[in-house]
């Protein structure tokens, strides 16, 4: 039996080598971006280039969308025809990170057409996609993401964490989690740089207990280090951040530690001049508030 | 040549079993408990029983003690006579949770009487002192850890993080790091539960990422299920809290995540009765801030 074609609007830096994992697997895949010569390098490893994202969209089992805001997801849908060119029977994945509102207004609209849609964003960065390691948090009808968790499995690792929304949702809480342990960390090691004690023996000495994460050790060793070139940008962080407490709001929800990292990401984004350090600068954010240098 | 004698004074949850695991390993064992019968266990196991904290003490290479604060660490070197009655050359460990200004204040007494000291606070709770995995931090003399080392390496993983009192700072830094981690814990917890996502499919879809810790999985579980049996208790954490805000406060240093923290951990214990759950009662309180219950 042959394997249902898979079509990736969006091959950037995330896009591009999932589109390379699914052909890795042997997925037919059409490809379509918005700069066309993104998507080329993706033909001399067998992918339909397409020339619009309608036609990409027309001919698959499966759409996959990795583009930057819920705009451009809103936009690809219903301005350029993809909701309108996908066949009854295509699963629509979006992979990209949008507010949990936005993925279920999607959801909603494509149901009236009879298009099953999951929203399917990811954790992991560039490196988990090249290694096709992500963490895919996927929200939708489970008959939907029963279908499509091969294709996802070529990409990384999906769980189904609700219905249409709940994957965006989970992708909110993974990155309040990480701002405010980013934000610990940052304190932890300036108390122990500021009290005479060694910050990387106590990210060593700390390894393997309960105040251990990935955070303590990468973004702890930036901090001790200097090293702010982003990984990830802090303007990304703060664009989070308000998409957290944006939908804290609409549930009527206090989250005072989430509260205080978007005021604070805030500030080192608008003041400090910090939108292009990595998330570990809210360490620069910590001295400057502390008048270190 | 025969291994070096190890007086362990406080036999309690945590002495008992370091105890036991330095016997396990071939050192000869003196030990001493204000109430005798925590002590008496291990004379079935081939530790000497002592009468008196100065007895004990008294004929040791290593005197390890393991109490429940600064106070009763000074009033077994000071009042009761362990400070007098070891040996010159007798290295002193403090293995207790207490303030980094007591821990030198300490060092700097038995400095004088040609004592080594080191202090070595320890995470990982009874199951680690139980399996010999504690993270150990240390803070005093090079020369002195490399002579402690491996009585020390009979308990857990021992580091040296700086001079006296840095070990203390060490623990502070990862008691500040548990809390804020918990605390956002409980906000993802929440908001995927109050947004509609499966909060156990949540932390099952974070594994592995940037957002995962073993706090995320234990403690998150916890919430999500309701059980807050210490482990560890609340009022510990404040306590905690409370010497991580007043070290601060010494070296002139704004800890903001902390600070929420501690005045969090304050209202649930004071204000909300539970000073007797565990540290991720903090979600009661998060959930009493939003008034769900």
């Amino acid at each position: 039996m042959s394997k249902p074609v898979v079509t990736v609007l969006g091959t950037g830096l995330m896009g591009a080598p999932m589109a390379q994992n699914l052909l890795n697997a042997g997925y037919p895949v059409r490809v379509w971006n918005r700069s066309a010569d993104k998507a080329l390098p993706l033909a001399g490893k067998g992918a339909e280039i397409c020339a619009s994202p309608a036609e990409a969209a027309s001919k698959a089992d499966f759409v996959i969308t990795m583009v930057s805001d819920g705009k451009a997801v809103a936009d690809l849908l219903f301005q350029q025809g993809v909701g309108d060119a996908m066949r009854p029977g295509t699963v629509f994945i979006d992979m990209s990170s949008i507010k949990p509102a936005e993925a279920r207004d999607h959801a909603e609209r494509l149901a009236e057409t009879g298009i099953a849609c999951l929203d399917a964003p990811v954790s992991g960065g560039t490196k988990g996609a090249e290694a096709a390691t992500l963490a895919i948090m996927a929200g939708g009808e489970q008959e939907a993401f029963n279908r499509a968790k091969p294709v996802l499995e070529a990409m990384g690792r999906p769980v189904r964490v609700g219905p249409a929304g709940a994957g965006q949702l989970a992708k909110l809480a993974n990155q309040a989690i990480v701002a405010s342990t980013i934000g610990v960390v940052a304190e932890a090691m300036l108390l122990a740089e500021q009290g005479g004690a060694n910050p990387a023996a106590l990210r060593d000495a700390l390894r393997g207990g309960f105040a251990d994460s990935i955070i303590l050790q990468q973004h702890g060793e930036r901090m001790t280090t200097g090293n702010f070139v982003p990984g990830g940008r802090s303007a990304i962080q703060l664009k989070d951040m308000d998409n957290i407490l944006e939908e804290a709001a609409r549930l009527g929800l206090e989250l005072p530690l989430s509260g205080q990292m978007q005021q604070r990401y805030r500030r080192l984004v608008e003041e400090l001049d910090g939108a292009d350090t990595d998330h570990s600068g809210i360490y620069l954010e910590l001295k400057d508030r502390n008048r270190l240098s």
